[in-house]
């Protein structure tokens, strides 16, 4: 597809810049953690690389909404701690039982189970502590709202119910509702709270919030659905993980429930949704609307 | 040893009121959850019973600050919930491996070892929901200083950061160092956080949150104190889990490397050095100095 964006700004200039802020936030923030052993699991985790989707957006729609995105990188780095939380637990054996994130051994086959399973708590709780304690210079109600924001996104209501049909499927024939609930949950609920909590810490009103959820969603949607197809059409070299895993595991996705071309349909359609949504904001809008592209138009 | 309260107020009725406040909020704070096996299982470890010594000690100080107990309801429940998750958490084969906790199969026992896993994510991240968006009537600003206290006593800290020493410790030669590092952290932490978090939300100041610190630093190291010298004079039919299962492993504990007595004289020292610290509230303080008490007479 052709990108939808048309704002002059250098997205790939733009992209770096964010994603170096980022990487020099996440190093800085787990400096200080004893016992050493447990530093090593939660910092071999978290700077493994990866897009830092999550906290780019965050960044992005604290801008967009007036705010100094600097306020908002510690929530930026508390994002990016609970999604890499959710990879190393996901990856346990008593779960998707993977070996291989990122390109590299998954945390429990380095540094055994116990550890993996305390690194991720660690990640998740210092999570919340980055925004309550570490975000200097945020008015306490934003901070209060952020916190809010970000527990639901990473527990029952979110990443964990997600996980929870997830494994509950396995092996069963599962239809688009369920399938889009699974998405809905582990993947969709933590980008609505990345792009959300980077709007709340501007000081966004009610009405961008509002638009800022149906950008969410339609970039959340779209994401997991381009996930599934390069499951189908990339590489393991690419993706830095065991390609195909789903199809051999007999899991549903969008590409065996809807085909290849209807896939791609629907995720351009909902990345198109997710733009028109922040029409009124155009002016600014221009990360958020690039990071969309993006999205559909990535790799791996 | 004799109590070292004189107060006139009846404790015996005070910790049931407390208690039975504290049962009711636990059972309404899971009801809307999804899906219905997530659910199941955090109910099923939430609910099991227990002294609810974290909850109570944060009603009792924020009472001691001058607050409504009503208002700190939610993070009682909070603290609750995170000492479940630690203990479901601490339960799974990966780490102690125990078959029985409160006198009932453990979670993975249960539930198998990934939704006993994710529980226990959920019950953590719901913990600062409570207090985050269902803490109605509280200042943001104390709100905030809760969710930070509550991230440093579950996070590395304080809890995993315990636990991570406590398993690396397994099967060898600790010193009192060591062990003091393991309780301040395993149980400290989260005993510290609920006598602070229930004062934070009475709106206690500096100097009485200070007194407090030194109170729970005494009461926390006690009750591990105390711990581990029923693990050796206990029975497992009284204690609801596998009594001198510490002996068995060959675990450090205080009988072991201060003998029986001076380990009880340390905690009644520790105890009336917490006591001791809250005189000057004394007027308001019957419910602390009591629950402090009974940390040290309790038989389970």
């Amino acid at each position: 597809m052709s990108a939808p964006v048309t704002t002059g700004f250098d997205f790939a200039a733009y992209l770096a810049g964010a994603r170096q802020r980022i990487e020099d936030a996440l190093d800085a923030a787990l400096l200080p953690e004893r016992p050493e052993s447990l530093r090593e699991a939660m910092r071999y985790s978290l700077l493994a690389g990866g897009k830092r989707l999550r906290p780019v957006l965050c960044l992005a729609s604290c801008e967009l909404a007036g705010g100094d995105p600097d306020l908002a990188v510690p929530t930026a780095v508390a994002l990016e701690m609970i999604h890499t939380m959710s990879l190393i637990h996901d990856d346990l054996p008593a779960m998707d039982n993977d070996d291989l994130r990122r390109g590299r051994p998954t945390s429990h086959k380095v540094f055994g189970e116990a550890n993996a399973i305390l690194a991720g708590d660690a990640l998740l709780t210092r999570a919340f502590e980055m925004v309550a304690l570490r975000s200097p210079g945020v008015p306490a109600d934003r901070l209060l709202q952020v916190v809010g924001e970000l527990s639901l996104a990473a527990g029952a209501p979110g990443l964990v119910g997600g996980q929870v049909v997830d494994l509950a499927s396995e092996g069963q024939a599962v239809d688009l509702d369920t399938l889009e609930y699974i998405h809905i949950h582990k993947t969709g609920a933590l980008l609505r709270a990345s792009v959300l909590s980077g709007a709340m810490i501007g000081g966004a009103d009610d009405t961008l919030l509002e638009a800022l959820r149906v950008y969410a969603h339609g970039i959340g949607l779209a994401f997991q659905i381009i996930d599934d197809i390069l499951d189908v059409t990339a590489s393991s070299e690419v993706l830095g993980k065991t390609a195909g895993k789903d199809l051999t595991a007999d899991k549903t996705t969008y590409p065996k429930l809807l085909g290849l071309d209807e896939s791609r349909r629907r995720a351009e359609g909902l990345i198109s949704g997710a733009a028109a949504a922040l029409d009124p904001w155009r002016d600014r809008a221009g990360p958020l609307l690039a990071l969309a592209a993006y999205i559909t138009a990535r790799d791996r």
